[in-house]
């Protein structure tokens, strides 16, 4: 089956694979078989084809990319009961063991044993066909396209950062970083309650884009914007009241607390492969709640629901879109990173 | 000063009235004095009209009506650091004791000793000017007019609503009740996060005026339009998260929670002078969360900056306007519930 | 193998029972056989005794007793890897379907798939040996008899109530009932934080009991007692942080909000066949947070660590043991309802 | 008035001091006049005694130390209603502006316009009577002594810290630091529902200390202990629920997440003057919650209480008393820190 394999550090091809044991040999009871029709290029896929690792996790044998994926189902195991052949679906890329404690408390994104699509040695899914849970394979209504679909992995990182957040209606935000995932939550966070959030980053072209996404976003250059004093300025000396960190910068985390409200909250999203500067201090005087996440849990349905509504549109987020054929190319753009692409996107053949 | 009072039940003149003891005599030093703007007319302020009473609360002497107010800052006491002469503002109409143990701890709305306009024997602000504490009178950007700024009051109430319930993005909620606080609470429910929101009333021109407010909203006639099965099933047999009571109905509120989702909440904001009929089975098997609101706290600021960026947008139940000679004749029609009528205003001559 | 039977209502008898489905044949991968040592007897048994149903469940067919358990690993399936033969464990007899919503959104004990120990049609305990998941089945320290060890599915009622209830370290509690519910609700009351626990019961034994559980039990007698002045009197008129409603009479749960006091919360424990009067006019002006709970979830392996470490201590409560040939009369003694008896066990041969 | 004055940097006198501008001279109505009981010796006097400033605040002129007290009323304002002369009280060091944003919204602790004694230039309390506001000042039951009583402003930060960290019954909890804070953390955590605490320090006789207040205390020696190991080992590899942060040191901050659990919470302590190290992948992975805490707001009543109740016992942790006149040398004693003692109180003459 033709796949997108990463064959090692800096080097993609498009070639046949053969099937994967445990995603697409056997369709067990409660799992499905979907075709592949919409698979989005995230900046952990980019970073395995230009590092081959990501911290502990180490590209040692061929391994097929993507895991932002939407698709049509065209089999269902004998016990699965919401999906039916023909459904429009979406998936959530990590599937944990039902019967761990993490699990069994409701945060299996925290399970240790659970297996991430593309993440070595589990292989993505830029391939025709793959087979999922039922459990983590969700039903689109007709007014969400799959390309639409295909965003719901990164949305789902926003959506659970805001909720962690728990924002409450009319919070001022911050979110720090305005690539895909500073973006996502920032539209989270308008839909979870914020009032008016600013986004901030180095470059002007991201700031415009973010800007654009809603009225109530308002981009921050920096340095030169000085954040900190216009959300003070525009809150009565107060501050926001949820900042997101979504640079992955250590600069950017270092900084959390200048903005922030007294008994206000950080969220801490992007990556971080060493220890940060914490200023404890800051922290203190204004009882800074920090919640650290990863990944997201339960959201994906609630995502669905949100497109659907249109309570959060990321059309404008979808800025290419590449036939299968030229996946080696997109990801070539991709790596080289321009300013004004926020989302590619790579179509398979039905 | 031309007021406009309630004489007694059924009886209201626009009159001259003496000044007012700790309303207008004195400003003190965190106080500052208003030319009011607008004045919505609340269901309450009909109520004392109608029936010369609300539960305990006894009109026994004439008393000026109207608390959801906007206006023009014209003084300000010595300590006064954030209004100024000119500023135009919104104020919160009830003040509570700043030493009670209530206040303290942040729950002001539920201070006994609170005093609240147009409540007996406290009285409202449809006159000239008032004199109110700087701390609970709020600036207005000027993109926010006074007539929306009016519409903070009600509009309070449904915010508060929606953050005591913890909306989380893409929640679905069911508002029952499409009239003023019924309509406020379905906005706020889908600031606060719904992906949908459904509004179940029993006038069609309501759920009418409902749906026309936002895509996300749907309307429920009942009993014809058989709510619960209607959203079991649009959410896979498991029910809405929130269940928000704003009729005020004893039939109404003996069914919250059949429309629940398993561990859903439902928020009782609907006054009731009876006790309810509460089935404990429903809410138990559900593991039910039941918050019951009294008006609302800290959240006039959040408002304003809400109507400010567009989060939420009052101006369509903004229904119809009045001129302040014509207060009595606002009252007698706002009397008869007009179903096409959202909210009335009256605007004072500046 | 001989087992405690109950033929039909009222009659109950000792005698040999062929193999259960699903609870003793097949001895799964993540499954262990266990030998019972004690089992306790709950008024749900004996509800079940005397009157051959609870309210939907109905016993159609002969069924045998018993849901608190413990004893001792006699087999371990292929995949176990938690417990080994010879373990001491305690058993949760509710076990859900793992792949349904409520499970894994951490709410197994609302899944309305879940099969409960000695509720028609699945059977109980009462026999030398069963089948049970690992996953429900925890460990005993060395310090944790087999009879404290029964007591665990009792007093997760209590530990969940408290939980839910989110006590704070000083809060008030008050807890309507003085049966064995009650009492472990209000040991769990006290280790979660409370200063004080008021008990009412209509028993002034039960209220001995109580009392002499803990200095910070105090016994209210119910009408004489006059819960309400009580409180508040000893509150400086604020009034009970948490309620707990542990009575499961009408006439109790109509009057939960009396001594809460402003933003507390009340706990509805007891079942109740029939809707309740709920007074929302005095939810309202306390802002009162009410929590509906259905047994427990999470909370045996907690039980277990505060028996354990003297946090709590429920031997007190175990008031008498019967050998199992004598556990007819056992039942016939607990259906008396002797007001000095809290909790009476049976003992199975070793 | 003879009072203890920090003339300077380690220069202490036990002289004459004119009476002091807002804490002594006036009266107002809703304040009351105390007699001085008795007085802690708290980290910071000391500290401002060794070293003339703490972080920003510096002893720029001399100042009267103290600020864990209490005491009898001798006076009251007009307007005061719930004391009385001859009333024991106990009384909370901080007052913050009742009009301020933070107060206004329950966190009169990060108000920054609190004043708190003895923290320039603020006066603290070691002399004969004081004047402090009703709403600051709580009586005292028959049972609590007035040693107990002085002991509530330590013992607040660990009820606040324990508050804050929502611990749950049956939480395993660890404290890092078994200095005064650390301790009386180690009991509120227990209060507050944990089913058993590790408590961690360099110092054996300390790690004594912790484990002669309650058999649910386990001590473990910094470094050789191994907390980590012992703690996942005694937990099934999961970890502990929350981690309490009391050292202060940069060291034992940067490793708070080691022994965490999956969703659990580590709550920050110890003040640090300079930025810490984060290990934020490590916090992620567990997607942990960080609550950084400030001194405590409303938690004085409930120390009270449960000292009243002996839900908490702090006697053990007094361990050495000096009359007023041997002040100065009880501050000598305590800049030696011997770890044998943990609380050194000094009582004023009646």
């Amino acid at each position: 089956m033709k796949s997108l394999v990463l064959e090692r550090k800096d080097e993609l091809s498009l070639r046949d694979f053969p099937a994967i044991d445990r995603v697409e040999e056997t369709l067990g009871p409660r799992d499905v078989r979907i075709r592949l029709h919409t698979v989005g290029i995230c900046g952990s896929d980019v970073h395995y084809y230009t590092h081959g690792r990501i911290g502990p996790f180490v590209v040692n044998e061929p391994m097929i990319l993507g895991h932002e994926a939407s698709g049509t189902v065209i089999e269902t195991g004998a016990e699965v009961t919401t999906l039916t052949v023909g459904d429009r679906v979406c998936m959530e890329p990590g599937i944990p063991d039902p019967n761990s404690r993490a699990t069994r408390l409701g945060m299996y994104n925290i399970d240790p044993a659970v297996r991430f699509w593309a993440t070595p040695p589990v292989h993505g899914i830029l391939r025709p066909t793959c087979v999922h849970p039922e459990g983590f394979t969700f039903k689109l209504p007709d007014t969400v396209s799959f390309a639409e679909a295909a965003m719901v992995e990164p949305l789902a990182v926003g959506v659970h950062a805001a909720t962690k957040a728990r924002v409450k209606p009319g919070d001022i935000g911050v979110v720090l970083g305005a690539g895909p995932i500073g973006l996502v939550t920032a539209l989270s966070a308008l839909a979870a309650g914020c009032a008016r959030v600013y986004v901030s980053d180095l470059s002007e072209k991201k700031l415009e884009i973010a800007e654009s996404l809603s009225p109530a976003i308002t981009g921050v250059a920096v340095p030169g914007g000085d954040l900190v004093a216009r959300v003070k300025a525009e809150t009565g000396g107060w501050g926001a009241d949820v900042v997101f960190e979504a640079t992955g910068s250590p600069a950017a985390a270092a900084q959390v607390f200048e903005p922030l409200a007294p008994g206000g909250c950080v969220v801490m999203i992007g990556g971080q492969p060493d220890p940060i500067r914490y200023d404890a201090g800051a922290a203190m005087v204004r009882e800074a709640r920090v919640e650290n996440i990863f990944r997201y849990a339960h959201v994906f349905p609630r995502c669905v629901a949100m497109l659907a509504s249109g309570a959060i549109d990321v059309k404008p987020l979808i800025t290419r879109t590449f036939a299968f054929d030229d996946s080696v190319r997109a990801f070539e753009i991709a790596a080289s990173a321009p300013p004004a692409d926020v989302k590619m996107q790579i179509e398979l053949p039905q």
